[in-house]
């Protein structure tokens, strides 16, 4: 099993996404402006992921920080910590992650500094180990919704690679495989970025797990054709009131799930949830740059001088999200009440 | 201006594009096989410029016929068009082009066999020179339905390189532009080939129409934020009831456009249409080869072994349909009657 990133002494050790499934190839990072940059520049992405890199990169920045009193430590871990949550906006995770930190370090400050960089290093680690098992009970809550003989259309890569382990997703495709249900996956290819070509067709193929790729406009054709039974996807952000931010694309499957009677699924841990905004529209998009979209594989699909947009993220209205399967059970609307009791019961 | 396809001395003269916009290639066919290659290979594509191709590649094989009545050259000339309709099974015109060939031939049958190449050469140049002048009365029609300062999104590629010149979707820009009219495009860049992101923006750029590119999953993003006015696209099939076969990922689109209340247009040539099936179940869609959509620029984008799947069209219900425009006027539904009407018009 790969290991998506692993906290090693003084290193945190991500496989570099950029480059699979052509090369494995490990990046290490040694300080929190290099975890920031790993997160820009997608070595490391899905927002569980994002949210566990976020708590070791914090751990490193701690590491890093000269100081005698809690007092003069924590207005330099806060700066670094203001600069890593700029890496990227749109996933809760980021902040989620950069808080528990911040939180941890606040509630040992009568400890000597030293202490509490090894309390920062044992929250990181926890940060880890809990996502993986986070994962397993989303799986375990999620595979009640997938029937047996079942095609699961997935968008983006919500899987191991995704996560610190087992997928969010995927973790609910894997789950029921562990049942005894047979399931394949249609996984959509995902421009710009290809996640779903390169990360989950590899992923899945690596666990025997049947999967189909086709290009992301194939979706609504073969929900046309009756071959997909359920759409599950991650999610990178989620408002109060049930709309999901996910990979641009998403919206567009969750509308032809909807035209077509097929159970769109969101599949994230209660770390995505953004209770304090209202509804998708007060969620960040991330713009990246129109470059990526013209540049493929090394090589430009477009003439010289193309403007090209990019919006990462898109926003899937809630009256399109069938359920949002999390490790503590899974919400139904009005997710108005049901995500705030699943916030509750932590 | 780049012309798609030309009629020479005993050659059919393409531009390549399979190789646009990196670099400007020539495919000279000598021989009715050539072209039907060339159609096969994407060479040329666009329906319009395909039932054109057909055209010149039944003339090539006349050409190449040694016969010395009607009796004996009509036979081979028939084996010939057979193979050649096999090309493509989509486009409506590629069927289109052939029957006029055929009728061609086959009314004059009292002349000298060399007599009826000359006019099945004739012929050919005819349905090219049509073509251009089709796209234009398309266009004069479309452009009406079009309000000044709007933004347009297309899929694929229906512009002049989709035609002998002028384009059908692109037509309707491009005469909407000529009236006077504000109008920008957004271009989808039409996985797995990319004729939006190689094609539509290439020659949109060299008329200096304002065009942006994003990937086929963005549309829906756009549709939501209120970015996008109409679309327009082409067509390689419309079926009695209007339904419409288009290159896969047409019928997203419109279900997006559907679900936010914007108009989506059909530009195509009357000899798309195809009044003898019912309806768009009857359409046959393409299946091409799964390693056309894992094969990005000539690098792999998914693992070694991927099952990819390759559906080329597919059928946008009528329902979707706001109107069809077609160089006889726009029909509106219900197509049963409005398509009939135009059909009869000729």
């Amino acid at each position: 099993m790969i290991k998506t990133i692993e906290y090693l002494d003084g290193v945190a050790r991500m496989i570099d996404q950029t480059r699979l499934p052509q090369e494995k190839v490990y990046v290490d990072c040694r300080t929190i402006e290099e975890v920031g940059r790993a997160i820009q520049d997608l070595v490391i992405r899905g927002a569980p992921a994002i949210g566990v890199a976020a708590a070791i990169g914090v751990s490193l920045g701690a590491d890093g920080i000269e100081a005698d009193t809690f007092d003069t430590f924590y207005p330099r871990l806060k700066t670094q910590c203001d600069a890593l949550a700029q890496a990227r906006p749109t996933a809760a995770n980021l902040a989620w992650g950069i808080e528990r930190m911040k939180r941890t370090a606040q509630a040992h400050r009568h400890l000597s500094v030293d202490q509490i960089k090894e309390r920062l290093r044992q929250e990181a680690l926890a940060v880890l180990e809990e996502d993986i098992q986070i994962n397993r009970r989303i799986g375990q809550h999620g595979q009640e919704l997938i029937t047996g003989d079942s095609v699961v259309l997935t968008h983006c890569n919500a899987g191991a690679l995704a996560t610190a382990g087992y997928g969010t997703a995927l973790g609910v495709v894997r789950a029921a495989i562990e049942a005894g249900k047979r399931v394949s996956v249609l996984a959509n290819e995902t421009r710009p970025f290809f996640q779903g070509a390169r990360l989950t067709v590899w992923e899945l193929m690596e666990d025997n797990i049947p999967v189909k790729l086709i290009t992301d406009g194939m979706s609504g054709y073969f929900m046309m054709q009756g071959g997909v039974d359920a759409v599950v996807v991650g999610a990178d952000r989620i408002a109060a009131n049930g709309d999901v931010a996910n990979k641009i694309g998403t919206y567009m499957v969750a509308a032809l799930a909807h035209r077509h009677g097929i159970p769109f699924y969101v599949a994230a841990p209660v770390s995505t949830l953004d209770l304090s905004i209202a509804s998708g529209e007060a969620i960040p998009i991330e713009e990246r740059r129109g470059e990526e979209v013209v540049n493929v594989a090394g090589q430009r699909i477009a003439p010289e001088g193309t403007v090209a947009a990019y919006p990462a993220f898109d926003v899937t209205p809630h009256a399109l999200v069938t359920a949002i399967i999390t490790e503590r059970g899974i919400a139904r609307p009005p997710y108005g009440e049901s995500l705030q009791r699943l916030a509750e019961t932590g």
